[in-house]
Formats: structure tokens, sequence, C-alpha cells
């Protein structure tokens, strides 16, 4: 009998405890063993939780218990998790977490601590996709030389509606909040940053990399409008938030942003809240992972995985999938300024002759290469919107570029630009 | 120092030993030890192989090497694999295999045998994408509700090509051919039977059970013709050879045969030799797995990565995935004739009055009731072409009801059956 204890019991606590108890017998024959919740700890004990197991507020309580096998922690939060998790390790305790904000600064630290105590985290990417079990495992004979993943289903449920529906990004964010798709305070979704915490944790094994959310291009999807959407829709595209990792000779990128990206490809059919990751391996071509990125039960799906595997299997690999560490000595993050893309960019400008000559010849100054113009009309007077998609540059060319175009007086707001993936 | 031998180093087996020799410091890295090729075992050998490994046409020379820790069964056939196989666990030889004709019979055999010692069968299901290990491990704290693959890439490269460019079934296929996608004799793979044996290995580590090829309902794609593919345009479908597992209480469905599946639906996006497989748990929903399905590099990927595996992480938990074997007492195999499904039906008929009378008073005899009709007209003078689908009834009165409509002498063919499913 493996007893687990879950501190933090909110929605996923409590869809860990529902499929436990529910798939019992279906468990215990999978893993060889009865999986028995003994203790939650929460903050308030007053809060109506749905659930039977005995509560605490003391998190000791449950760390010093030797009766106890497994931690799960569902906190949130960064340094009290890393607290909590440390200390279960040094208690020999085998601990399963959902917190990628927790692993995008602490994974090596934890890999390094927990030496050969299982540490489990399939949740903490895309809950419904057993992206790190493929990764680790399934594609561990490759070379990885990219992954492309919409790992964001608010931005994606966004994405997708503005696209179909022709709705802005502030009506559809207010209809994902009252659906609960969106945070009240949406940033860390929509910015960008809860995909790159997923970016770094898989980019841990596809690479054996460390890095932090701050060594990486991270951009959101706030200034798309119904412009970007109808030069996409022109063009085949569509307009998706993807985290790339990409590996060229011994550079690694890594960045999160909205993309174009044409139609025809599989990651480009992966449409509302859904998730999905395309990976790109050497030898096993491209395989692409798809299913729900949150929600409790899906997350919980993933949690439960991890204990399963732990008392069935243990887990005298490393937490991140390398048994020794040469990889990071070779292989380096890519500075944002090199990183090479074709390029969108949109810009209003005063309808008047010379404007687009001038334009062009700051992008021609900066080596930079139109590949096609559309110039539509803007809503006010004299004005024009000019839609360009640019060739392969570096990121350093087309943002001197665009801060040179900005500086233009025949220039009437920012220049919004979109990466393209082709 | 970790030494392997293959025995059958046809294209897949040079790839195995191309990739462990092209990628090994990475692959050392994640192993933790050095992995060589040591032997390979032949058949013939004057035949020409672009690898520098030692060959010898001994098989007993590697199963009685005491130096050799893994051996990767690669030979084709059942008998022989099998007995190479017991020999190489009986010597506490790891194995990994991609053998999915003998795991359709022996899996349960190999697993006894097994006990402790590792064999990893990645390969043997759509080699480029590891659905043996998400099913295994990732999705373990459900209940699979059900499993919807196409598994096999000559079929669903021909039935693509069928649907969108209007060729004919002996056409495609002698392109097939030409191409390498399909062997002389089509009849393992068109036939259904290469699906069938994929899906009996998912279906164990999903439910449990042990069924064999001949216990399920097994149906290729011979008779799908330009009518089948008009009507499925006509109402949105598009038709796949697709693998299903289902759970229904304690029933489990499994069976192979073209579907009719309408366009929307994730799995019907897959197209050309690619390989998709859809599974729906209790908790985590649907998700899907896409990627090569055949290939010597993708199969290659797969038996490289359970090496890897094998040697970082070794293997308690069985080769199937569950401790204890109680799900084979508690589920069952549906019979064929219980299994339920929707259906189409083509028929080519005498037009004259009362023909469609007597056909839909047959159907109404077995309680089944029809859902559209589409006419056509035939080729022949005289002849019209009827298109029928059918709501949810039973195989037996379907299958009785097609029995009957064929004994009326106004039907000038067989009766062509689809199942859709939606």
């Amino acid at each position: 009998m493996i007893n687990v204890a879950i501190i933090g019991v909110g929605t996923v606590g409590q869809s860990v405890a529902k499929i436990l108890k529910e798939n019992k017998t279906l468990i215990s024959a999978r893993a060889g063993e009865e999986i028995n919740v003994v203790k939650g700890v929460v903050k308030d004990l007053s809060k109506k939780r749905d659930i039977s197991i005995p509560l605490t507020t003391n998190i000791d309580e449950v760390l010093n218990d030797d009766s106890i096998d497994i931690i799960v922690e569902l906190m949130g939060g960064i340094d009290e998790p890393y607290r909590v998790i440390k200390a279960a390790l040094t208690n020999k305790k085998a601990v399963v977490t959902a917190n990628k904000a927790l692993l995008a600064y602490h994974r090596y630290d934890l890999q390094e601590i927990a030496k050969n105590i299982p540490i489990g985290y399939e949740a903490s990417v895309a809950g419904g996709i057993p992206i790190i079990n493929a990764l680790k495992v399934g594609l561990s004979a490759n070379q990885i030389l990219s992954i492309k993943g919409i790992m964001n289903g608010t931005c994606n449920y966004m994405l997708t509606k503005m696209m179909n529906e022709n709705v802005s990004f502030n009506d559809i964010l207010k209809e994902a909040q009252e659906l609960g798709y969106a945070e009240a305070d949406p940033t860390f979704d929509v910015g960008g940053f809860d995909a790159a915490h997923k970016l770094l944790i898989l980019a841990s094994i596809a690479y054996g990399i460390d890095a932090k959310p701050e060594d990486i291009l991270i951009e959101g999807i706030e200034d798309i409008n119904e412009h970007d959407m109808d030069f996409a829709k022109e063009f085949g595209y569509c307009i998706k938030l993807l985290a790339i990792a990409k590996k060229s000779k011994n550079n690694i990128e890594l960045r999160v942003h909205p993309v174009l990206i044409k139609e025809s490809q599989m990651i480009a059919k992966i449409d509302g809240v859904m998730n999905g990751i395309s990976v790109i391996g050497d030898f096993v071509g491209e395989s692409l992972y798809y299913g729900a990125g949150a929600g409790g039960d899906a997350t919980a799906s993933a949690v439960v995985s991890d204990i399963v595997e732990i008392v069935r299997a243990g887990q005298s690999s490393p937490m991140l999938g390398f048994k020794k560490p040469h990889q990071s000595q070779i292989l380096k993050l890519l500075p944002v300024d090199e990183i090479e893309s074709k390029y969108y960019l949109r810009m209003k400008v005063v309808d008047k002759p010379g404007v687009l000559a001038n334009i062009a010849s700051i992008l021609a100054a900066w080596d930079i290469s139109i590949e096609t113009i559309l110039q539509r009309e803007a809503k006010e007077k004299n004005k024009a919107m000019l839609l360009f998609s640019i060739h392969t540059c570096k990121e350093r060319q087309i943002k001197s570029a665009i801060k040179d175009i900005e500086a233009q007086e025949t220039l009437n707001s920012k220049i919004s630009m979109i990466r393209i993936e082709d």
C-alpha cells in the first residue's frame, strides 16, 4: 500500500483524489499496489471541497510523516514549493508536481537534490499530453531538430476565435474570462510566459540546456488585430502562439511568440483550447502530440500517471533524462539578436507619394528583402495600412529597421511584427 | 559499455546501427553508457549492406555470447523469432523487437517468460509514434474508453489518393507498389491484418485483454470505390481504415475496417502515409498521436529508444503494463455479432418500380432504420446505384439484412458495406 499526500487541494488536487478513488481497481492492477491519498494540506480549512480525505494546514505534518511515500505538490508559486519539495526529497519521499514556474527556475537544482528519488512532472507541460515522457523516452534516439508547441489553451482559444469569427482581441479576452479560460489578470497566459515555462522544461529534456525565462525571447498575442488575420487568410496562413525550440549546429533557439504558419501544417489544425506539440527528430521525422492542455481532470490524469509509474517502476533515470550532462557543454543558447526568421510587418502610414519608397529604402539599408506587400485602406482618412512579408533575416536587422521606420514622421502608429514559420 | 546484437540486418537493422553510430555522443549522455552494436546475424552473408559490424549466420553465436547484453530481433516471421527471444530471455539478455505479428500471438507468453528482464517493443506499433509508452505510462490513470488508429500507412496513402484524385483502388495500388509503399502481395496491408496486429498489442496495454487476430473483426479496403468516395464527400465524411478498440461497461470491442468518419475530426486530418492514433481516456479526454508509421529510420528510432530506456532505467514494470492481471477477468471481448455501429450500404439494382420499397421493407424487417438514401445512375442501362446510411444497429442485424437483400433477383451485385464512426 502506497500513501500519498496532496499539498494544495484545489481543482487539480481534488481531481487527483477523485481519479485514485474512481479508478482504484484499474490503477492498483497497473501499479501493483493500492494507492491511497491519506492527507491533504490546505491553507484554509473552511473552504468547501468535494473530497473525503483528512485535511491539515500544517505542511510539516506530511513532510515528517514516515508513512507517506509520495508528495504531490500542487501549491503554486515558486519559493515555497521549492522549499517543500526539497524537504520531501531529503526525507526520501518521491515527489510529483505540476508546477511549471517552479521547474522553469529550479529543475536542475531539484534533479541534483533528488538523485535517485523519483520526481514526476508530466503534468507541468500540457497536462493531457504525455509529452515529457515522449521526449524523455520515446524520442531519445534522436537529435531533436525542433519543437513547435501550442502550449497555452487560452491563447489558442482566443486566436482561433479571432480567425474564425472576426472578433477583436479585447472582446474575445472578455469572453475567455467569462468562460473561465482566461484569468482576471491574463498577462501570464496572453503574454507568452506560461508557454515559455513549459518550453524551458521541454528544452532541458531535448537538449540538456539550462535556460531561464529571462534568457529567451517571449512575446504575447496582445497586439494581434483583424488586419493581421486578414493578411493571414489572404496568404493561406493562420496565426498561433508557438513555443519554439530549434537546433542548428550547436546553437539552440528558444522563443515564444505569435507566428504566421501555413494552414496545411498539422500544428495549424489544432484549434480552440486544445494543445499540440510537433517534434522533429533527425531520424524519426515529425511526430505530433495533441490533447487537452489544462483543466483539472487532464492535469490530474498526468499527476496520477506519474504516481503509477513511480510505484510500478521506480525511476532510476534522472529527472531530465540525461545520465551525463555533456550536452550543456556542447550546445549554446543562441542570443536573441541572432535568431533568423521570416517576418510580417503591419504599419499605418500617411497615404501620400514617397512613403512606400521611403520604407522600402530603409528595409534595403538593413539588407532586408521584401517578399509581398499588401496595401489596405485604413479607417482614418488619408491613412493607409501597409502589410509586408519579409524574407529571412536576423532579429537584429528587423528590429533596427523597425526602429528606423518608426522614427519617420509619415508613420502613424507603432509597427506590429509577427514572425513567419514555414 | 553495453553490447547489442541485431538479428536480421535489413533496412531497419542497418538503420539501428546507423543511429547508434551517428548519435553516439548524445545517446551515451542519455543512456549513461556507451552502446555498441557488436554483431549482426543474417541469413545471407553475400548480400550487400552498408554497415561495418561483424556479421554471422549463426544465431546461437550471439544467444550464447555472455558479452552481449541486448538482443534486437528484426527477423520477421513468428515461430523462429519466438524461439530466439525465449532463448535470449533464458540467457538473461534484454530484448527489443519490432515484430508485431509475433506479439499479436505471443505477447503474454513472452511477458510470462521475461518476468523482470526488459522487453522493448515500441517499434512494433507505428514506429515513429511512441504510442506504446504513451498508453503504458502517460495515460495509465485512465480507463481507456476508445482507441482509434490509422496504423497502416499503405492503406492511408491509397485512401487519401482515392479521395483527393478520384483514382481507382487498382490504379492506386499499382502506384503504391511502384513507390514501395505496398508489397507485391498487398493482402497483409490492404486486408487490415497489419493494423489488427498492432491493435491487439495496444489493447493489451489498455485493457489487459488477451485476444488473437482470429478473434476479432478484420476487413480491408479492397472493395472501396469511387461511389463510396462520392458519398463520403457529399456528406462531409472521409474514408479511413481504422483500428478500433472500444470499452462499454465490461465489454471490449476490437475491430479493423474502413470507416466513414467526419472530416472535422482530428483523426480524419491524417493523410498520406502518416499514422495517427486517437485515444480517449475517462479523465484525460482525447489525446492524439501523429507520426511516421513505417520506414527504416522511424522504426529504428523506436528500437533505439527502447535500448536507451533499458540501459538507463531498466524495466521493473511488466512488459504489457499490468502488475496484476485482474483486468482480463473483468473485461470480455464483445462477440463480433454484438458490435453496434452506423452503416453505409452501396448496391446496384435493376431500375424499376418496387425495388426500393422491397429493400426498405427487408431493412425494416430486421428493425433497421434508414438515415439517408442517395440514388445515382449506374454505368449500365436500366441499373441504378443505391447508397444508404443506416442508423445504429448490431452487426448481426445488418449482416442478416444484407444476406436477405442479396437474395433478391433485382440486385445486380454484392452489397458493399462501410461502417460509419461518429
